[in-house]
């Protein structure tokens, strides 16, 4: 590795890709050479699991390095509280500047951040707005649009790039980019999911995801330009998350005999956990139960990838032509999986695999790592373990009193770590869902929690409902839940003492470092607390030191 | 009530003073009358219980009305974290002043406001480092000094004052009313237990607690010349809190044989739970278990409990003579208690009923509390009730996403609540104590948590240790501990079910009501975001209004 150029951080994140889409990862038919090729310099994580299968709840904890019960963001737009810190803050702590290009979902704290008096526009306040970027380029990628406004009422530089090109219309994002067009060139919305098939109505260069990879090596240019130091940049694509269509040739690329059969049985639906009921009967899961669906959306879904996949590919190249594959570490991950009809569920939320389990692929250009090139890992890995990895990857100390994952450097560079943790954790707060309403579950009752090992899935529901429980190494499907099963109830037992654990973590004492509270052990400030002393002579009079009338004291402070 | 007077709350705490020192608590021989007035006007809490028996921790969960757990200053001088709000900040939402008169022991977070760019000096800097309070005196009455400097840095406007009455010496505050003089004229440091039976070195009405009082008494003036609105003052007391002594007449009121015997058993030296053993250990523990110790130290414990109920006699008289009586809530608590050697120890930090319940007395002027005037309460309590009871005597929504506690004014009313806790809990934070280190225990893993109903208390010990477990009912002195007790196995899983599931509450999302989440359920945003919805046939054509070309979409937002 070049000593020279200062140590990056590339941390790419797509949106609702699958753990398995991926040819590096298995998939059959779908081929995607430019992640592979990460993957053989890197290691690919075949356990990883997301703190939240929802885009905002997730990041907030890859960006906090904190479980969603930590940071409190428990759901899209639940504001992040305006004190906690950040990837940013702590990378800036020690010198690194923290870049966003593209997606966050970060909703900020508007009502904390008056409190405190802190204004937005300061840069102080842009930070705090944007979850601790620097923003480049920020895009959520989410324009919908209604009767109410816009989902997001943000600026979109997409919509604006759009626009400039001559797109027409006044949100060319859903009549442009997210719409098709059929042999009779009508424009047919990606909303339909019918639809899914036809040509996006763009061309694909001027679609979202060739739009954000020429933002990124804009990016890369300007820093390499300002020979600025050290840095982590979040690339944050929107793809292949809804509206799921995409731009010729893609869209057609994959055909329907590609599209794996769905992973479930009637067996779930039998006897079937009543908030598991729930996410099947809803809208998603009733359209992803038609197999007409799952026909139109999967090849379009396939496509999305592909072109995802591309994308990287040019990327990776300019990355290889300007020296920067050197000194650059890379990240390819995603924010939380898709159903996409397996356990007769479409989307995410619930916490099967398909929704819960998401891609990791880490790239060191260090040769500490060379050892693990090209390796697979399945130990049990988070997605707060990225925060501390990167701090790790700068040499500087981890704040564990905050941060609540694992670096992974030891797993980067072969070095099996002596104690590695035996749990995942996941949550899912359905709070606002109409299916919260429909079990009449008050706002806090509304929250699932996925603990998992290697060789058994709970999955515990507030509210008063009986757990959900898998046995991974003999149903890797889920698909027979024991959770109600009386043979199972000591394996329950067990998962249960491990969320108690986990529950009981603390989480919020992120002011006083473990290093502190040992120092103040060993050595205890003499500031003249004395407690449990009868009588001064039980004191040595050299520490005593009473002076006659001022009778100041001068001894050990002892406060047990 | 007046209606033409503002409603205001004058929240009085004592530190360190025992539940039962009170005459209308029971003590056979210590009289204070002018609490229990207060008491005869109001409502007496017979199981009230701090949510940390160590003073920081614990003030930090009345001023936030939270758990330690989820505010996370978990013991003295953890900084209180720039984000959380406190009783301050809900009541200046609602227009109530909220000052403070004396001890807070509140640590502000110096980084955190750093990190932020909040000036200490601006207002909102201020109420930050103050805990949220204005602060007409802040006193933490904890001005010892050693060799490494003071306890507490702060400026002390006692020792001004002191030093302004012409008492000599660097630090008045230790020599004149903190050390006792003998007949001699010698003055003794109260910091010896065997001089807590001497006067204390100066005048009675110089000392702390008359001198908080004058304050009191000012600042009630003040506020009544300048008509301002509805206050909330936190009148907060150092006294009874060591250095046990206290001056002419008080010293010697009470005599030896006024001395209760100690609430303890040799059974509790047997087969002691390791992590009581360390307390029974330690350097106050050994002293509180010399009988000489107590006879020494309670008479004078004694005096000073009667030198506060004689000023808040002048306070309270002050009040009715001025008319404030009439328009002023009185609550009179402690942030914990005192062992004065029950279970053979000394302080307060472990769990037994002496160190983690106080008096909780709350006179309502409200016609509405008329019917409960002079009446006992033996609901569980907690001293996280008092911000939502505060908020709830002004008439205002309660915010329980971030207040964890719950409005006592039903029970104030006589009012059975429907529902109300099964459940007490408090948590003790040991890991900076050399007790921790003995133990050879990780920084998280020394915390103890109690969790009790009216018949069992369980306490817990992170760092794999057995629970402790007593039988409230037949054992109310907490002398036999059952944790060990096979036969008890069944009452300990339930205990460590309902531990669970407090551990699982949610704290954090703090920046979302329930309010906002079920109108998010009742009524979702039509912002175009179409999920599930295969053909538009699907959709009625008046909902549809799919603009040819432009094919925006006006539909109900379903994120499902």
């Amino acid at each position: 590795m070049n000593s020279e150029k200062p140590k990056n951080i590339l941390f790419i994140m797509f949106d609702q890709l699958r753990f398995d889409y991926l040819s590096c990862a298995g998939h059959p038919f779908l081929e995607t050479p430019n992640i592979d090729k990460i993957a053989e310099k890197g290691v690919r994580f075949s356990r990883c699991y997301v703190q939240s299968p929802i885009c905002g709840a997730s990041r907030m904890s890859f960006y906090t390095g904190r479980y969603v019960d930590s940071h409190g963001a428990a759901w899209n737009n639940f504001p992040l509280k305006v004190g906690e810190l950040t990837l940013g803050d702590h990378l800036r702590k020690i010198g690194v500047q923290s870049w966003l290009v593209g997606k966050t979902h970060m909703q900020a704290d508007v009502e904390g951040m008056e409190r405190l008096g802190l204004d937005p526009d300061s840069i102080i306040g842009a930070r705090v707005s944007d979850c601790g970027f620097d923003v480049f380029e920020r895009d959520d990628g989410l324009w919908a649009q209604g009767p109410d406004g816009y989902y997001d009422e943000k600026r979109s530089p997409y919509n604006e790039f759009l626009k400039q090109k001559g797109y027409k219309g006044e949100n060319p994002w859903h009549a442009h980019a997210n719409s098709g067009v059929d042999e009779q060139g009508n424009i047919k919305s990606g909303w339909w999911l019918n639809n899914a098939g036809l040509p996006a109505n763009i061309n694909e260069e001027d679609s979202e995801t060739p739009y954000l990879t020429n933002r990124a090596i804009e990016f890369l240019n300007k820093m390499q330009d300002e020979k600025s130091g050290s840095w982590m940049c979040h690339l944050s694509y929107i793809k292949p998350h809804w509206p799921y269509i995409v731009p010729a040739p893609y869209h057609n690329m994959y055909g329907q005999n590609q599209v794996l059969a769905a992973v479930r049985s009637d067996y779930e639906l039998e006897n079937t956990h009543p908030v598991y009921k729930q996410f099947i009967d809803n809208k998603v899961g009733k359209a992803f139960q038609r197999e007409e669906v799952r026909r139109s959306v999967i090849p379009a879904y396939m496509g999305l990838v592909k072109q995802c996949d591309d994308q990287l590919g040019r990327l990776f190249s300019h990355m290889e032509k300007t020296g920067q594959m050197e000194n650059t570490m890379i990240i390819i991950t995603s924010d939380h999986g898709d159903y996409l009809g397996d356990h007769h569920l479409g989307e995410k939320g619930m916490l099967h695999e398909p929704s819960v389990k998401i891609p990791l692929i880490i790239y060191d250009p260090s040769p500490d790592a060379d050892a693990s090139r090209g390796s697979q890992c399945d130990e049990l890995v988070e997605s707060i373990d990225l925060a501390p990895t990167f701090l790790d990857f700068f040499g500087a100390n981890i704040p564990d009193h905050i941060l609540e994952g694992r670096s992974l450097n030891q797993l980067i560079h072969n070095q099996k770590p002596e104690i590695w943790r035996d749990f995942a954790v996941s949550e899912y707060n359905y709070s606002t869902t109409p299916m919260a309403a429909k079990l009449e579950l008050a706002p806090r009752d509304a929250r699932l929690f996925m603990i998992c090992d290697k060789n058994w899935k709970l999955i515990h529901a507030e509210g008063g409902f009986r757990p959900m429980l898998f046995d991974l190494k003999n149903d890797p499907d889920e698909l027979k839940d024991l959770g109600d099963d009386s043979s199972y109830s000591s394996v329950i037992d067990s998962m249960y003492n491990h969320l108690a654990q986990w529950s009981r973590r603390q989480s919020q004492r992120t002011t006083i470092s473990d290093e502190k509270i040992l120092q103040a052990r060993s050595k205890r400030k003499r500031t003249g607390v004395l407690l449990g002393v009868y009588d001064e002579n039980e004191v040595p009079l050299d520490q005593r030191q009473v002076y006659q009338g001022k009778a100041d004291i001068r001894l050990e402070q002892d406060e047990d």
